[in-house]
């Protein structure tokens, strides 16, 4: 069995892959597209893909595939904490102080940017097409003495010291990656935690108090959204789609009910699909 | 008056600000944190970044800093349809079926999916930081027979020659960018559109039907929203804040009306402005 995610190796998504598929062989691709088109085409058996608050990639692209281009099925959701931290070449590890450039991917630079600010004020920052390129770069030139932001893997994987852990501004941020397949299979991890329901709504129209409407259905049923986002539907701005997540499996009596119910009224209901949520420590 | 906006030149972004402010200085800051806080700190009078569906920043980095930073005022959206251009050095404008290696932004390389699939098969596809980094590469190789993927604005500054338009998939994208200031000002546009204004909303809890709640304040009073998004608060997984556009301006009678009521309902409401929205054709 194979997994595809979204590459470079050692970035966030190969270390959510990881922590869940162990034994596992792991194919990374350039583009989420790319992997899910592997999936599609089912050249791997599962794919991980970044889809909420991500580093690497890009939530659009992951929603937009979904919705427009082939609707794979989530069958689980990694959560991954942020966790970032300052790497230097093995001979510079006394040389922290003399650290002239640091190499990361933009978003990286700007989540520990307090910690830059106030200990590496004259340091240079360069970025990179992803954290793991930043510390593969830092490897590759180890006469410079400079550093990169990356998480534990890379360092790892590059044979780089990490000198500073935990370097990111907030302390409580996540990203969230999901595993998708093409067909039923039996997912090869058990989980005890929760289960959630990610469905996809369109309105009829444009009209006041329309979302309000769909979120009746859901809400006279005490059926709890944790998650609402509107996306544009790519037939103009101002057609817009719902992306909804429930705190409960599918296979309930009561969300079948507020589906049919949506449908009657006119709107379009999609399942993405209902699964386990894992949470990396 | 100068006006900031999330650099390199050329990108997006710039695109955005030339087609609002086409005779203001215009000065590239190499983050949307540093755009911001040029602003916030007075360095430029107003500062442009990308806030949905964009190529070079994050959506997330000008949320993230609206919300927990520093709340800056919105006073105006301009939005720029998304047009990828496929573009080589003068050189080469015969030497088209040969091109061996595309050069663009992720987002951009993927929003050009299908087109390269068709055309460009063997090319091998190479990501930049930003698609007018893709542009300068190219101008700066002029031997290589390689093509770059951005806007018309690159092509312009590089010197490049355009050999296909509208590469991307989907005619109907558009990226939104938000022109943010930090005191009272007579902003220097006119604008006929109509007026928008965002507001942030934090549940007192996260419980079945809160979101209702707080729909239930603005629908009754048939106030249209056309965006809702939730983000998680940092504070941790599962609490989230939702930002919230509505299409008219807020010195009337109902907004203020459903603020109040949801204030006493025990939410926090934050507005970012009521402002005109500039559509660049």
């Amino acid at each position: 069995m194979t997994v595809g995610f979204l590459g470079p190796k050692a970035t966030f998504t190969e270390y959510a892959v990881k922590s869940i598929f162990s034994d596992q062989n792991r194919i990374p691709y350039a583009s989420i597209h790319g992997c899910l088109d592997a999936v599609k085409n089912g050249d791997v058996s599962f794919g991980v893909v970044p889809i909420e608050n991500t580093i690497e990639g890009s939530v659009t692209n992951t929603l937009d595939y979904l919705i427009h281009d082939h609707p794979l099925t989530i069958v689980g959701e990694i959560v991954v904490p942020i966790q970032q931290h300052l790497m230097v070449h093995p001979d510079h590890v006394e040389h922290l102080q003399e650290v002239e450039t640091i190499y990361s991917h933009p978003h990286a630079l700007a989540q520990c940017r307090k910690h830059l600010a106030n200990h590496y004020k004259s340091a240079e920052q360069i970025q990179t097409l992803s954290t793991s390129a930043a510390a593969q770069l830092i490897a590759n030139h180890p006469k410079q003495i400079s550093a990169a932001i990356a998480n534990e893997l890379a360092a790892e994987v590059y044979g780089l010291s990490i000198v500073e852990r935990d370097i990111q501004d907030y302390q409580n941020n996540h990203t969230r990656f999901i595993i998708v397949t093409n067909e039923q299979r039996n997912f090869p991890v058990e989980s005890t935690s929760n289960v959630k329901t990610t469905l996809i709504i369109t309105l009829p129209l444009d009209q006041a108090g329309a979302l309000h409407q769909v979120l009746s259905a859901f809400a006279w049923r005490k059926i709890n959204l944790t998650k609402i986002e509107s996306r544009p539907m790519k037939t103009g701005l101002g057609n817009y789609l719902f992306i909804i997540d429930i705190d409960q499996a599918l296979d309930q009596v009561l969300i079948p009910g507020a589906i049919a119910e949506l449908q009657a009224l006119g709107c379009g209901v999609i399942s993405l699909g209902s699964y386990p949520i894992f949470e990396v420590k």
